[in-house]
């Protein structure tokens, strides 16, 4: 209990201007906004499993809670407030430091308040829940798309997965494309800003956090409709190209790698110019890669508009 | 990502019939009432330290939950909704099938809706977020006791940590009070009915989670003021008596056994009549067991109003 409480103390209790009650209570008084509804998540991170124990505790700390953000995205949502539970093996005040100050630097970048949370011992393991605001009707829901949609993606896909491949040693990477990689797997950057300027433009949008295809799979199944992927036109990074000739492994990257944390969204094909002017607001890149249709399949297609087979790429199920 | 995607569909996907939206999106989206506050805490119990790695799953679901909604309960909020963080070893379908019963049947019996959870890979881990709602101005805080007010105790303390020394075979209990003991450490129930009905009638509360004299520890820290306790109004439980006698363990128990989830708070004592109504409605023992001083200190005093040390009662510091 004791060692708990000074924890708190001393790497998680910063001003609240934002909550009635923060740390140091039972629980948290928040005050949400007149007219507008809560936006709620959890994510969990296990070390070794989503990060390595010798993993950089700045890196894991903004990770914990940016995974959390990206979910908010998602959904257009304006991120508010945060909880942090944290199991620790025990007591490393290096680490803690680390850990509190990436934290705090994702939550101050965002506009998010750290206001509870509870530490115990135990194998290390984050579990962060954000919560979030949004107007009545403005989500952006994965069952939301409709056919005739394009299906749009920020940024670029793809970095992080190889980046996880090259720290576990199954390829090698120049110097400057593993530093972009590793940013990209280490210090995602949730699409907030994109989330909230989607509201009323897009249909349904979803993170991708389990790759490309499992996730675009989640607003087909819950839509209850297909889609057509132009298989070109999928972002991928220059650090990738190398790996997408004659190797599955970029394509798997590109296509099924998880952690990349861009949104996947779709929107009426008449939105397309404003969702342009977006991206060049935002300095951020959007990406056309394919339409909604009726199919109920999931088809990717090549350059020559063929049917491309998934076994071929190196797994057998996505949906 | 299919195992966890199964599992929430098996187990974790009841009807949410308060939620905009529940499981099964990027966030859950909840209809916080109009003028009402958010109320919110996380608490992570973790296997071998909370709870045995072969305890009976329906009791770790309840507890888990339980937990929470007294952290709810010591504010004075009215429950709504809860995220579960799940960190599992296997995927062992008994025991996902008795936790998520227990946890459900927490949550059906206090009104509450899971609306949102992640599943993940690792030593088994239980963090669960619960939201509530109070209305501004209304919740019993930390720091709101007042010099003069009496100090109340909900039920009964310390069965639950002689039940823990009992299955740690510290000591053995006839199969009636062992029983008793059980039921106090797997099932606490929270006293989230008596947290509402204290709303205008108590100064500050909290759950007794650490034990009587930690928490109304942190009371005294934030309040800014002492109390003095008469260690004969502390409700011990009669299956406590035979420990209270020439053995520092049942007075270890009363004072600072951990898991009671009663909570303590303080009122002025003309509501002293009103809060003992509440008591009999509840068909809830509520106890007078000291008053809130200037002094700063925490005293207990025997029947002789003696100040008794604390080093002979077994510990060293609890504040």
């Amino acid at each position: 209990m004791t060692p708990e409480f000074n924890l708190i103390q001393q790497y998680f209790t910063r001003n609240s201007t934002q909550a009635i009650l923060g740390v140091g209570d039972d629980a948290a008084i928040l005050p949400v906004t007149q007219g507008m509804q809560l936006v709620t998540a959890v994510d969990t991170m296990v070390v070794n499993r989503h990060f390595l124990s010798d993993a950089d505790a700045y890196g894991v700390g903004w990770k914990s809670l940016a995974v959390n953000l990206s979910d908010l995205a998602a959904m257009g949502a304006t991120p508010r407030w945060a909880l942090l539970a944290l199991t620790l093996p025990e007591i490393n005040d290096g680490w803690l430091r680390g850990f509190s100050e990436g934290f705090y630097a994702c939550a101050s970048n965002f506009g998010v308040e750290l206001v509870g949370g509870d530490t115990t011992k135990g194998a290390l393991t984050i579990s962060v829940t954000v919560m979030g605001e949004i107007a009545p009707q403005q989500a952006l829901r994965r069952d939301a798309a409709k056919i005739g949609d394009d299906i749009w993606v920020s940024g670029w896909l793809g970095e992080a997965a190889l980046g996880l491949r090259a720290i576990q040693k199954e390829i090698t990477l120049p110097a400057e494309a593993l530093k972009i990689c590793r940013a990209a797997l280490d210090r995602p950057i949730p699409r907030v800003e994109l989330g909230l300027r989607l509201r009323n433009l897009a249909h349904a949008a979803i993170d991708i956090s389990d790759g490309l295809l499992a996730d675009l799979g989640h607003i087909l199944e819950r839509s209850v409709v297909g889609a057509e992927i132009l298989i070109d036109h999928v972002p991928a990074h220059p650090v990738l190209q190398h790996f997408l000739l004659g190797d599955p492994l970029g394509m798997q990257c590109l296509l099924t790698g998880g952690d990349d944390y861009e949104l996947c969204f779709t929107a009426l094909p008449e939105n397309a110019g404003q969702i342009q002017m977006i991206g060049e607001l935002l300095d951020l890149k959007l990406s056309r890669i394919g339409k909604i249709t009726a199919s109920g399949e999931l088809l990717l297609l090549d350059a020559q508009n063929q049917v491309i087979n998934f076994q071929h790429l190196g797994y057998d199920h996505f949906a």
